[in-house]
């Protein structure tokens, strides 16, 4: 009797158990310290770190104490005998520090003997949200805009998941930016935002549109050294300082795919974003100002952000950073670094990553970005920088990112902004382990599948260096074919490829369109001879001939197929190492996550088959026969579209 | 100069050769010698035989010479110093002669020295139409009736196409017959037909509808034994041998599946069959009576026909035939031999093949057939039948067939119908040599497609004896699921698989429907036995435990995800040897093969994933690591449909 009273309440226990684990939808990101068994005492400085250690911390007592000395936003952790202390020059490094703990208690490591000192690489961390006022989210996939109408639950977990991983500072608004983000209404709401979010040391900037002072003033020029422009603009950021005595400053996309600018009253990037950065400077305001600009009529796009911006080297205002992408086109699977980072000298500069997967599949692919990151590091000293920005992939979809594994691009952002000497594994490692709970070998397939996901990407869509050749309204699928009649070249992807009868590529070595030469001399050289180009940009760099004979001993074409066949065989792998997970993972992520990358083997495949058989009709070669032969037909694709927008997340890939 | 004139020739026959294979569309299915090289002189007896020689024989002179004592059909051929004799007791026979020597001609085989002797296994080699008046062909999927506007150049092709492989009769209407096939105009056509086919030794037959003294004749019953039905059927039988004076008889589909049959009328099959062969007999006419019986309230569909006809054995006249499906069921890619073939001893009896691939990937799957004939008469002895039947895959699509690789099907049936003793890779290399012009190893290579292609097929469609899961209202893709509310049980698959938590299988034990207890009793215990039973009919008979273990030493559900995924994989080697083929084919018909094969391969995938799927949800074990896991979501497919009808091809399978 007794031993059935037992079992049953171990039944019961267990069902419980499983039940609450059942119940996982993704809202509580990688924070999912349960509140309930909270013990411990905090004493010390009052503010957010004692709150959220005295909610969630299940240790010994903690001391909070603030020390002068210590350099902006890092914090010491020293524990012995139980017993913990967190140091820190201000709040936010006490709430830094504080999470730190609690992330070493969620991921099971001891917190007994710790002697920690941290100090972040940036003192500026920053998301950019491209987020319309209507509520979109431009290349956002996970539903809309959390700022419309903003959850005050939501956004302290938006609050908290930032400061966890030591963001501090994010743009309300897409660079895209409509006049009405500066209007009185507008920055109410934005003053709301910063409200909520001042408690975890986030602060807020805004994206704005260098047309205001005509579009939103009423005034016939906004050209910035026009004096009533410029009083206009100190009107303006007064009355953003009276709602949001903290605010960030403002970031700008400026003549640059028809957003206005100073060139159109005649003036530099230099002279706009030197105005704003006075304007902006007694409030101890900065200016990120984009370097993403292009024109049509160029030889090559990839050498123009440099063209326009390194005659400009040493003409901005020192609270002026210039935010320049990673590479120097628009933030594809692989590119090469922008060579503005290592060419300009007298100018502060900040990289902006993309953590939403315009490019990589959207919501839908499992791409783990950190590497791609991390890759960008191994040739732009971190050193060299001023900031970072990270364009969010975060929505009001219940999981926040579309993808749960997304999520992880987020935390992997944070962090590397922190520390961009951690390593993709060991980032992926805290994550998977705080997020998903995966143990042992489960937890080592599921980091390798993370960590081989990226170039997996680069395989299925554009091996070898090749980029842009995405579909014409959207980027999701591929459209290497893609080049209706009036379209500007540098928006079709045969701008990009290049393919012919030769071969597959754009020459951009001293004797094409030169870009090698925007790169240091080393490089230069290693890049310009095709022989000691690395073959993942091969084809960026050079026009390479289908019979051209790679390091594997396959010609070009055929390494070709086996990158692209390599790439969908491990989607493949991939969905296999999630399904043996079901055991181990809460049902609905797990299904949710299951369905995600059965998509993504299919996108694998569609674009193993597009390219491959639209890049033959000019190869004239065949499909080696150690490869999977293409199981679509290149007609039928061709007339396939994805009916979607720059704000939507497709249903499913190629459906014919 | 010289040289460069020869090279100009080269290059403009060359041009002009390969302008000339590029012409290629499947129209002439596997008789492609060319007209324009005939030779020779054909001397003898004129007709068919001497013009079909006269047109094509590219050898020496050849007597046609007829000669008493031969069985019906037969011939011999012996040639000697380019001299060649072919001998035979009729026309037909002569015919058949000619084709052998012009078959040895086109694949390339010598002429000379030959000593030849063939004499036909059945008397009656036959094609069932199921073609209706309105020109649809149910479960046709090649167009249109070519019935409907017989175009006498078509009709040709076909007449020649069937005696070339010695088909000598063909069945013109649907079973499912309408009482207009019998009308005036109705064989007025049919008399036209004939005539055009009479040259080549082809008989026409028709479907009857057994109600037709009422419908067609305004009679108030059709009680095969009532005085005034026999006269009406001898009437409309006097007109019809007056309009086709060799006429062959009727096909009849009686009580079964809602078509009017003697039981209507409380009279037996017997009665109905002897009473039609007795109007028919004076005119040598016969009668083929299906034997594809069975009723909704039955506890196995499989046990029906034999129950409904062995009590009738023996009492069916010497001009009736029992037709019976190769299988128990209905032409599943795999089922066992029909028990009533064993049984019934005192009954002339006929199998009827299925050559159009109702069941078997319609006209997108390449699905060579003979294997599975050949597998049937590897259980009934040819010698115990009296002929051969099979369901056209004809329709009047450019290449006759829909699949190019169909067309070996309907040359496979004539051929075995011939011999049943050739092996399926001898008819397949004739076909093959034939129709493609393939050579050394990319024959080989086609050939082992041909050859495999119908375990494939079974892997991704059905392996391990499942059988019948197809969609409702198709018969194309995968719907295990399938059983809405007031559908008959023995139309939905759940009555042939019986999945549940247990495992999967039709119990047809003695302990369970009884159904071996039809075969003979070694059989019967062979297949009774579930470690015994062959495991490629294990589910066939057994509900299967999912842990059962295989030979293979997997589970049972291990082993079935690797059948399926088998499949998968086999589609994808089909498809990679073709493309090597892409060279050795004329363009069009290569490319219409590949994309067969295409659909083809991802179709296996829809089947796989479906059906894995959808079992595991009884099973509840992972799909196993080594295996390939569905890229699909089972909600989705389930909510997939086809919208065909039962005369249409579809375009693609699954796209979702």
């Amino acid at each position: 009797m007794k031993r059935i009273l037992i079992s049953a309440l171990v039944l019961l226990l267990a069902g419980w158990s499983m039940a609450a684990a059942d119940n996982e939808d993704g809202s509580r990101l990688w924070l999912r310290l349960d509140n309930a068994n909270a013990t411990a005492t905090i004493t010390g400085v009052k503010g957010t770190a004692m709150t959220e250690l005295q909610t969630y911390w299940q240790g010994g007592p903690v001391v909070l104490k603030r020390q002068k000395g210590m350099g902006q936003d890092g914090y010491t952790i020293k524990s012995q005998g139980g017993k913990t202390l967190i140091t820190a020059a201000n709040d936010a490094g006490l709430l830094y520090g504080a999470y730190h703990l609690l992330r070493l208690q969620q991921t099971g490591q001891s917190c007994e003997g710790l002697d920690i000192k941290e100090q972040p690489a940036y003192d500026l961390r920053i998301l950019n949200h491209w987020d319309n006022p209507n509520g979109t989210v431009e290349r956002g996939f996970a539903g809309k805009s959390i700022f419309l109408n903003p959850d005050p639950v939501r956004m302290k977990t938006y609050a908290r998941a930032n400061a966890s991983i030591g963001i501090n500072g994010t743009v309300l608004n897409n660079v895209n930016a409509s006049p009405q983000a500066l209007s009185t209404e507008s920055l109410q709401k934005a003053k709301g935002i910063a409200d909520q979010l001042r408690p975890y040391g986030i602060r807020v900037y805004l994206s704005i549109n260098f047309a205001s002072p005509i579009k939103l003033g009423g005034l016939k020029t906004a050209d910035p050294l026009n004096a009533e422009v410029i009083s206009w603009w100190k009107d303006k950021v007064n009355e953003i300082y009276r709602l949001i005595p903290d605010f960030g400053g403002f970031l700008v996309k400026a003549n640059s795919e028809g957003e206005p600018g100073p060139q159109d009253f005649g003036r530099t990037h230099a002279d706009g974003a030197n105005m704003l950065a006075e304007v902006l400077r007694p409030h101890k305001g900065i200016v990120m100002w984009r370097a993403f600009v292009y024109a049509p009529q160029s030889n090559d796009r990839a050498n123009q952000a440099y063209l326009e911006f390194m005659p400009l080297d040493g003409q901005f205002a020192d609270n002026v950073i210039i935010q320049i992408k990673n590479g120097p086109i628009d933030f594809q699977p692989r590119e090469p670094y922008s060579p503005l980072f290592t060419a300009m000298q007298k100018t502060p500069m900040m990289v902006e990553f993309q953590i939403t997967q315009e490019y990589l599949g959207a919501a839908n692919h499992l791409v783990y970005l950190a590497p791609m990151w991390k890759e960008f590091f191994s040739f732009v000293k971190p050193a060299s920088l001023k900031a970072m920005a990270g364009v969010a992939n975060i929505g009001d979809d219940i999981n926040w990112c579309g993808h749960h594994f997304a999520q992880a691009n987020w935390y992997a952002f944070g962090r590397l902004a922190w520390n961009p000497q951690l390593s993709s594994k060991e980032i992926a490692e805290e994550w998977l382990t705080q997020t998903f709970s995966l143990q042992g070998n489960n937890k080592s397939e599921m980091l390798s599948v993370m960590l081989d996901s990226r170039e997996a990407c680069v395989s299925y869509m554009m091996p070898l260096g090749i980029h842009h050749i995405f579909a014409g309204t959207h980027h999701y699928g591929p459209e290497p074919w893609y080049a209706p009649k009036g379209v500007r070249a540098d928006w079709t992807p045969p701008y990009y490829h290049k393919a012919d009868a030769v071969g597959l590529g754009f020459d951009r070595t001293t004797t094409g369109s030169g870009n090698v030469k925007q790169y240091p001399e080393t490089l230069c050289q290693l890049y310009n001879d095709i022989n000691s180009c690395p073959e993942n940009l091969l084809t960026w760099f050079h026009h390479v001939p289908w019979d051209y004979r790679m390091k594997s001993g396959r010609t070009f074409w055929d390494e070709l197929c086996h990158k692209y066949d390599e790439g969908v065989h491990a989607t493949r792998r991939f969905l296999a190492v999630w399904d043996a997970m079901q055991p181990y993972v809460d049902s609905q992520r797990f299904n949710e996550v299951q369905h995600k990358l059965r998509i993504q083997a299919r996108d694998a495949e569609w674009w193993r088959d597009a390219c491959l058989l639209y890049f033959q009709t000019f190869s004239h070669r065949p499909i080696p026969q150690d490869v999977e032969h293409p199981v679509h037909n290149l007609d039928e694709m061709m007339q396939f579209k994805i009916r979607i927008g720059m704000y939507e997340n497709p249903e499913s890939g190629y459906t014919k």
